[in-house]
Formats: C-alpha cells, sequence, structure tokens
C-alpha cells in the first residue's frame, strides 16, 4: 500500500507551465520548505501509463523490439503506452492491440509504481494480459518502430535481471509477472 | 547487453532547448522520421542516477522513507542520486554516506537501466553497497525530507513486488539484489 497524498509541509507558492503538449507537461513551482528556505522545483506531469505483459497459454510472452529515439537504441520493451482518461485495463487493451495486433480475453492490473519520483509524477500500472488471439492487424504510430518478438517467460525474466530488458519499467513488469506463474 | 548506440533511421534536423537545469535539461527536436514524416520530439536529458541496496552482515537493507513532491507522497526509497560527472560506483559512495550516514566497504554495480525511455535518456544504475559501518553524520539537501529505516531484504522484496516500495527503480534494486543472495 501506497500511503494517502500529502503535502509534506511543501507550500506552492506559484505554478508556472514552461511546456505543455499531449504527452506530458513542464511544470515549474515555487515552492516552500519545511525549513522556510524558498526552492524552485520543475517537474514532468504525466498523464501515466500501462505496461502490458501478454502470456501466451504455452509460457511464452509477447514483448516488441522498438527504436527508441530518447536513448538512440533500438530495446525489448513491453507493450506499453499513455493512459488516454481511461482505466489502466481499458488502455493497457487499446495498446497491446493497436501495437502487437493480439486480443487479450482477460487482463489484470497486478501492481502500480511511480517511475522517478525525483523529477516526474509518472505512474504505471502493470497489466498481464492472457487469453490471446493474434488478430494480424496492428494500428501504430509512426513513431512506433518495432518488430514483434515472442519468448519464454523464464527467458525474458534472466534478461530483465541481466539488464539486457533495459527498460525498467519493462523489466519490472516481467519479473513480477514471472513471480507470479 | 544493450545494443550499440545507432540513429534507427532518425534524422535530427534541429535542436532547442526549452528548459535547462543542474537537474535536467527539457530539449525539442525536430525529426525527420524513416517515413519521411517530419515531426517534433521533446524529451528530458539526464545525467543519470545511482540507486544503492545497502545490505548489512545480517541480512538487512537501509532505505528512506522520503517526501518527494512531485508525487505528493512519502514513500520507501533505496538511497539514490544523481550522477555529478563521477562514475556510478563514486556516486553511490557519496550518496549513501551523504543521505544514511553509512560507509560502504564494498560496492559493486549490478545492473543498470533506462527509467522512461517514451521521454528521457535517463538511465540509472544499481550498486549493491556492503561491509557497512555507520558514521552516525548525514549531509542532506534541504529538499532531502527522509527518515532512515531498514528492513530485512525479504521483507523489503516482498513490499517491492506488491508495489508497497511505490518507485520503480528502487523495487527493480532491491529484487535484483534479493535474486543474487
Amino acid at each position: 500500500m501506497i500511503g494517502p497524498k500529502h503535502d509534506g509541509g511543501w507550500s506552492t507558492l506559484a505554478s508556472t507551465y514552461l511546456f505543455e503538449s499531449k504527452w506530458y507537461n513542464l511544470r515549474q513551482d515555487q515552492v516552500r520548505l519545511p525549513s522556510g528556505d524558498d526552492i524552485t522545483y520543475t517537474l514532468v506531469e504525466h498523464p501515466g501509463f500501462v505496461v502490458v505483459v501478454p502470456l501466451t497459454s504455452d509460457g511464452y510472452v509477447i514483448l516488441e523490439r522498438i527504436y527508441r529515439y530518447t536513448v538512440q537504441r533500438t530495446v525489448i520493451e513491453c507493450p506499453a503506452g499513455a493512459l488516454d482518461g481511461e482505466s489502466p485495463i481499458d488502455a493497457a487493451k487499446r495498446e497491446l492491440l493497436e501495437e502487437t495486433g493480439f486480443e487479450a480475453g482477460d487482463l489484470a492490473s497486478i501492481a502500480h509504481f511511480f517511475g522517478s519520483t525525483g523529477i516526474s509524477d509518472e505512474e504505471f500500472h502493470i497489466v498481464v494480459a492472457t487469453d490471446l488471439r493474434d488478430t494480424g492487424r496492428t494500428d501504430r504510430e509512426a513513431t512506433e518502430q518495432m518488430e514483434i518478438i515472442r519468448m519464454p517467460l523464464d527467458e525474458a525474466a534472466e534478461l530483465a535481471r541481466s539488464g539486457a530488458i533495459a527498460d525498467a519499467p519493462s523489466a519490472l513488469a516481467i519479473l513480477l509477472a514471472h513471480d507470479r506463474r
């Protein structure tokens, strides 16, 4: 259980947006700390996202080999995407279908985490998807340059533990899904 | 193994900084995709950070209960901090001492991950610290509003698996350290 929201004795004196987009905003706050010191705190406001672990009935996981411009590398990740005003389960269902073409008969949210508490409010939900059916159709965005791969969940967990699955939310999602099998 | 850096066929046509600070920058790029489409991609440039798992000889881990303004909650995290032009091991040694007062006789970097590949280049290194000695002195920043707690590593792994340790890098670090014991 994550504890309740509270202000920790920090007072927000003023807020300005330095950047706004449909993906995230950058907000700059003037803040008075409990010590009485005034500071500037600049943070990312993010709508949150889902990380999907799609498991086949024969013990495989469906993953993506995707090019990430941010880190200038092709990395292995779980299907994932931002919440678009919908529940984590609905977002997981939608993203899985759009990115991989798989429909899931069953989806379960197993845990949620904050991604980068020093600079961002981003939170992600880990959703395990089972009872999969391949529709053979995807609907990707232009930036989603990927191929779909499948591997035994045991092997994916090993790659997550070593850092070879280098995206932290994906690695954590795979390890938690693996622990529950 | 993470693959090598490459451009994926994406061409950066122009770059502008929307925000710069000692913690991170926000960079906005005009990019031509392999499809020929031109897009705007805005990303966080981060210096990287370390997440430290300090383990005592009797099976306990030293953690922090810290207020995070970004998520307006007090959360349990590993000692952590940004790289300040130093190696991950040196940063881990410094952050551990500053935040908790513990000196580590042995530090080992066990894996590294990207934190949020959709919007940021941030990368973190997981460092396990052992042979601990409590100096009784800390040197925290004004925003580091925390208390130090210790709990059995087994219990911390359970809290990480459930999401009760809600910071994803900390949860992943604890699970990997636990798997290695």
